[in-house]
Parts: C-alpha cells; structure tokens; sequence
C-alpha cells in the first residue's frame, strides 16, 4: 500500500473550504469569482489560492475569474471518492452522539454506517439510524460493513486498547478526537483533532491579551 | 491592546500536550522523565520538547531527566490564568450542547457561565447548570458576566451576522466550530475548529490510499 502524487494536507483543507464558499456563492446566483475573491473571503492571499489551483491543474478564464461551478466540479474530483466511503464512530458518549448527529446528511459521500460503544445499555440501540456496535466486535463489524474510516470519540485510554483491533480492522483513516497519540502505522492516516487543546491555546491568548 | 513576549502557537498547542502526558505519569507513580520520552510519547523529536521547553525557560537535571511534577507546575504558569476565565457557548443546538456537556468539569480554569441561542423553546432554558440567553442579548449578557471567550457552535450565516455584537461584547478569544471565515480584528484571537474540513482531508487520504 502506497500513498502516490498526494497533494499536501494543508491544500486539502484549503480546497475544501474554497468548496464551501464557492457553493455558497453559486446557490446566491454567481457565476464568476476572481482569486483575489476567494482569497478575501478565507483570510489568505491570491497567490495561495493561484498557487493551490495550479498544483491540482485547474486554469481559469484571467478576463471574468474562475467559473464558479466547474471549479467546484474540479475540486470534487480531487477531493470526493467516487463510491460512498463508510464510517464508524467509537464511542457513543455526548460527543460522539453529537458527532454523529451534526454529521447526519451533511456529506453525502461519506456515510456514518455504525457505531460502538462498551455500555450495555448502548449496544444494539440505534441512533439517528446508525446501530450500535459492541466495541469488542470492532475488527468483525468494520470488515463485515466495509468501514474505511473511524471517528474515534471515546477516552483516551480506550483508544490506546482498542488500536489492534483498529490496525488489523483495515480502515484507512482516523479522526482522533481522544486526548490520546496513536501511533497508527504509515498506511492509517490520523488527524487528531483534541478540543481541549485548542481551548487551552485560545485560553492562553486570552489571558495574555491585555485590554 | 496588544500581545505581547508571545509564545509560538505550535509550541503553546505542544505545551498542553506535555501536561496531559505529565498528568497521566505523574498519576501513575512517575517522578522523572527524559525528553526523548516525551518526544515519543507525542509522535513528535527529543529536540523539539528541549526547544519548547528552553522557549519557557524550563531547564532540567539532565541526569534524572525533568522533574515531572516541576515541569506541570512551570507549564501550568505558562498556559493557566491566576483567575478562571469566563467562557459563552454560542448556539445550542446539538454541538453546543455536546461540547458544553463535554467541557463541564474538564478544565477548573475555564468555566462556562452562560449560552446563547434564537430558539424560544432553549432562551431561559438550563441546560448542566448553564442558563440559555437569548442571542440578541449576546453583547449585553457578555459584559455582565465577565465573559472573556465564546465558543461557536451556529450557523455560519447566523456567525457572520453576529460578528459585530462579538466585537463590541469585548471578548478576546473565540473558538469557532462554524465553517464561515470571521474576519475578526487583531485583538480578538480566533481559532477555527471546522469539522466538515478535517473529515473531507481525511476522507482524501482515505480515497487515495491503495490496498
């Protein structure tokens, strides 16, 4: 397994909010944007925006900017599987509940298709239309509903048990929102996205901002 | 206003990481550790922790390695308030409710002290002992309760519209869940937290990795 001619992960993101602003955009009767447009509209510059669309081998008409719905369509491209991918969430507590809720219907090419939890009271109950898992049937169930990605929500010491099981399951991608570092081997691709980390950092401006 | 002997984002994010492995050391028994150790334990280069921890003034017992207890108290005065900052989540919908269920407890230093929604059936509502005000109040009701940090969970055109009220509330950190770019002035720290970017960047590597 190999990752081949990947853009980098900060254009990634970037082209994803471009996504999101450019179908803001169309839905409000535009046609046309310049970069200098979108680059306002993200705090960022023109030539970042130049610089990212170049590299995924998009060209606009320089005259009336880019046309809105084909670059959309070219983003989708790169960024959109063309199969559904399946995901599953760890852990049922509030966050994943709500994970699970705020992400229902919002992607349609990504599908929250189950869940896991280790709470008796949760095992088999259904949420939202997604079955709940025990958690010790982790590796079983993402093979058998062909899961490609977790959304991990469960505490930080759970996770780090639960990781050979999520090797040897064969999902390609986490989203860690535990607390925890997961050292997943090369083929797993981690984002670690910890809430009390940024709270932390945001905190810390704060306190040292001086009015 | 301004910000002043400013510590690098990256090494702000880091120093709260440190803390949480120290924690967990500490409440295991340990009393000393490496900085190699620590490296490990983040994914992250021995030299990298040396550099933060020189960037705070932190110097160890090279011997023994840093003194775990020592090392949280220095990164405690690094990161932490002598007061309790003050926190409003803004909508409460099902992420604000996660997240201020989530938060409850997690951080002595921060405290959320109220919530912020258009919804009739939520305004005066209580929800873990945080009263729901009504949006419209938003800058008044930050002013009266001291409130030095909100965090975003609506909308995103609701977000942009309440830009100006966030500003003149006096706030001076924002945590934004929302996927709309806030053009906030310089004094106000903002740190955006998008949910749908980082699952469409893990999605991406998902796609793109071969089997």
């Amino acid at each position: 397994m190999s990752i081949e001619n990947i853009i980098p992960e900060k254009t990634i993101e970037r082209l994803s909010e471009y996504r999101r602003v450019l179908l803001r955009l169309k839905d409000n009767g535009h046609t046309h944007l310049f970069s200098h447009t979108l680059a306002a509209k993200l705090g960022i510059t023109a030539v970042q925006v130049r610089r990212d669309l170049m590299l995924i081998g998009f060209s606009s008409d320089t005259k009336r900017g880019y046309e809105i719905e084909n670059l959309i369509d070219f983003i989708g491209k790169v960024l959109d599987d063309d199969n559904i991918i399946n995901v599953g969430v760890v852990g049922m507590g509030k966050l994943g509940q709500a994970i699970t809720r705020y992400f229902s219907g919002k992607r349609s090419k990504l599908k929250i298709v189950c869940a896991f939890d280790s709470d008796p009271r949760k095992i088999d109950a259904v949420l939202d239309d997604i079955k709940c898992y025990d958690v010790n049937t982790l590796e079983q169930t993402i093979k058998e509903q062909s899961v490609r990605m977790l959304i991990l929500c469960l505490p930080s010491s759970e996770a780090r048990r639960l990781m050979p099981s999520i090797i040897n399951s064969g999902v390609r991608g986490v989203l860690n929102f535990t607390s925890a570092y997961l050292n997943f081997p090369p083929e797993i691709y981690v984002e670690d996205y910890d809430i009390i980390t940024l709270l932390e950092k945001v905190a810390y401006f704060v306190k040292n901002s001086k009015d």
